[in-house]
């Protein structure tokens, strides 16, 4: 029997991700291993969390990577930061806000939300009130929702959260790299991440970084499994509760990228390699850069469906720089915006997202991140995206779209 | 600022594992990729379900993948089969019996172990008064246990759980493929393993097959989460206890992977990948062939390190076929066991194993597996290992390795 090998289809992915991965990520995946406690495995551990330091802006002792997707790293955080009963404040602005209402409650939260309306982000002094009236053990927020666009600005809640004592965890999968996040400088506890937003990799390696006095909360709560103990109950099983996951304890994580290397998970050393080297390009680059190309490619994309007569959906003060959300024209009639999408992908190989909820039917989100923040990228997409309204009967501004992208980028050179 | 590509040094892992990631799976992680829901894409996960359908030997619909190394795959079994209070039967004999121990409590379980002494394994009517004893809800096994090599004979176990009307659930991760695995003949509810042992992938993607009655036991638990519910509360919510785990919680997956769609995780693609090109030349060389091979050179390994004059561990009669434990040679002396494998990894590239718990420092664990189940990789490893013994003043047979394997692979040429 001979099975066919891989034929993927040509795809560029300028939706709100995955997105295309950066072939020199690729590449990377295709290193042979190495076993688990290799000295050059450990090495390559430890440089991992030195890479992971720089792309979150702390000096987190405790930075490195979740084996799964980035819902498993949001999962591990709120697993191992939540004792069951503690009370979780979520402000929630789109559908990730929703994730971890629902992740925290599974944890045994009690969660309290506060919800901006979709397509606008939390006023600061709505979370202090809140904060106020619930007084939670845990705050936990979204930076980037790509559900709606919206880029939730984080220093004044992060300070009004400290000043009470409240511990923050933010979700910063869907902006870090492509939007500016300073874990240390606005006291962020725990942050995790993704490869498949604005890092260019594919999905399934987490990266998290966690403060001194978050990991010291989760140490209190450390039960090494049995099969794996020292002998010595003192550093084995600390008093707390015992966390409801074995595979998401950061306690016992901590220990397996720490000094101790204490057995855990098998390493998934091709997403080690893989995460490994979205931080090596993010770092070369410069993380400021890189913020910056995600504003100009993000900004041309948006002057470009604007240029073709298009609206922009949501508070666009507040738009992440790596997706815009698109009013579908009504002229498209029932199903008109799925006809688009299906007509870009089939005929121009180009793929740009729908989207949940109140907006499914609405909105087309159109992302511009990692690999993908490329002028030639956005032009492709604003030339296809072009023939295919046409196609639709949409009236659109001939060259509009690729002309005002164009004037952006004429600004910068 | 210029960071080094990667420089990963060559190794031929003839551990426990992670093993030597065939070559073919590599090159499939190179490719780029589609989106999430592209047909394609979708396409190409009902293939996948497929082929690990003949992998599990199942007819099983819910056959995929959980995006997370094996541990992740135990775990999404057991979070999602276990309601809190559940009892539960583990039968112990090595250090995974103990971690299903130790998940199975953290989900809420009142666990009840029997165990067999290390090297040895379970006999069924220990299994069958202990079901009648505790009357659990769920019978959860290893199949090969790595830290013992032991292989856990299942049919007569699982019809006798059948027979008393418990649920059954086991690890495969160190055996499937290498080791008679059938799920259906057997009548086993939920099964799960792991790329990285006899598959010859690396780890991060547990594959996992479920049983008709299973998945309706965990479909009862089904809680869509909130932000992508379809409207309907009876299709979302059903009236079983809601699942501890988001990321993990099967009963979403199950349509995720399933028609429904219904978002999720982001895809692990690269993973996915690595699994369908597993499965593939598995399921291309037929699954006896790939465990006559495992036997094969797992016998030639065993009979080399015979010839060498060292001593086998533990009821060679229940060996896994593709790792062996090896007593380490009393005139080594201390600490010699880690002066051969460093010598072996420093010197010859080559990766042996230590062992956990009791037979630390007693105890090598060599595999041959997956890619590395092949004559050359056994015969190069003998002799490195003969060489380094040698070295070490340890008496040895000159060349009674290589021959003694040799003679096995005449035996069949």
């Amino acid at each position: 029997m001979t099975l066919g090998g891989l034929r993927v289809p040509p795809r560029l992915l300028m939706g709100p991700g995955p997105i295309t991965v950066d072939p020199r990520v690729l590449q990377a995946m295709g290193n042979q291993l190495t076993g688990q406690f290799d000295p050059w495995m450990t090495d390559t551990m430890t440089e991992v969390m030195g890479l992971y330091r720089t792309v979150f802006q702390t000096e987190n002792e405790q930075t490195f990577l979740v084996d799964g997707t980035s819902r498993a790293g949001i999962e591990a955080a709120l697993v191992s930061l939540i004792t069951p009963g503690d009370r979780v404040l979520v402000p929630v602005f789109g559908r990730f806000g929703h994730l971890l209402v629902e992740i925290a409650e599974r944890c045994g939260a009690e969660v309290h939300t506060i919800e901006a309306p979709w397509g606008e982000v939390v006023a600061p002094e709505a979370v202090e009130a809140a904060i106020a009236r619930i007084d939670p053990a845990l705050l936990a927020i979204v930076q980037g929702d790509t559900s709606t666009t919206m880029c939730q600005p984080l220093a004044d809640i992060a300070a009004i959260a400290r000043e009470h004592g409240v511990l923050t965890y933010c979700d910063a999968t869907a902006s870090l790299g492509g939007n500016e996040f300073l874990t240390d400088a606005w006291g962020i506890d725990v942050v995790t991440a993704g490869l498949q937003k604005c890092l260019g990799g594919p999905s399934g390696s987490a990266p998290i970084t966690i403060s001194p006095r978050a990991a010291e909360l989760i140490d209190a709560r450390k039960h090494v499994e049995a099969g794996i103990r020292s002998g010595d109950e003192a550093v084995d099983v600390a008093p707390g509760t015992r966390i409801a996951s074995n595979y998401l304890d950061l306690a016992q994580i901590m220990d397996y990228w720490g000094p101790r290397r204490l057995n855990h998970h098998t390493e998934a050393t091709s997403m080690l390699y893989a995460a490994r080297t979205c931080a090596t390009l993010l770092v070369e680059e410069g993380i400021e850069a890189a913020v910056a190309r995600h504003a100009l490619h993000g900004g041309a994309m948006l002057a470009g469906v604007q240029g073709l007569g298009l609206t922009a959906y949501g508070d666009l003060e507040h738009k992440m720089t790596n997706v815009v959300g698109v009013l579908i024209p009504d002229g498209l009639g029932a199903g008109g915006g799925d006809r688009v999408r299906t007509a870009l992908l089939e005929d121009f190989g180009i793929e740009i997202g729908t989207s949940f909820g109140p907006l499914h039917g609405k909105v087309w989100r159109i992302g511009t991140m990692g690999y993908n923040a490329r002028k030639d990228a956005v032009l492709t997409t604003l030339a296809a995206l072009e023939q295919v309204l046409r196609a639709e009967g949409v009236a659109v501004t001939a060259g509009g779209g690729v002309g005002a992208a164009r004037e952006i980028y004429s600004e910068v050179s």
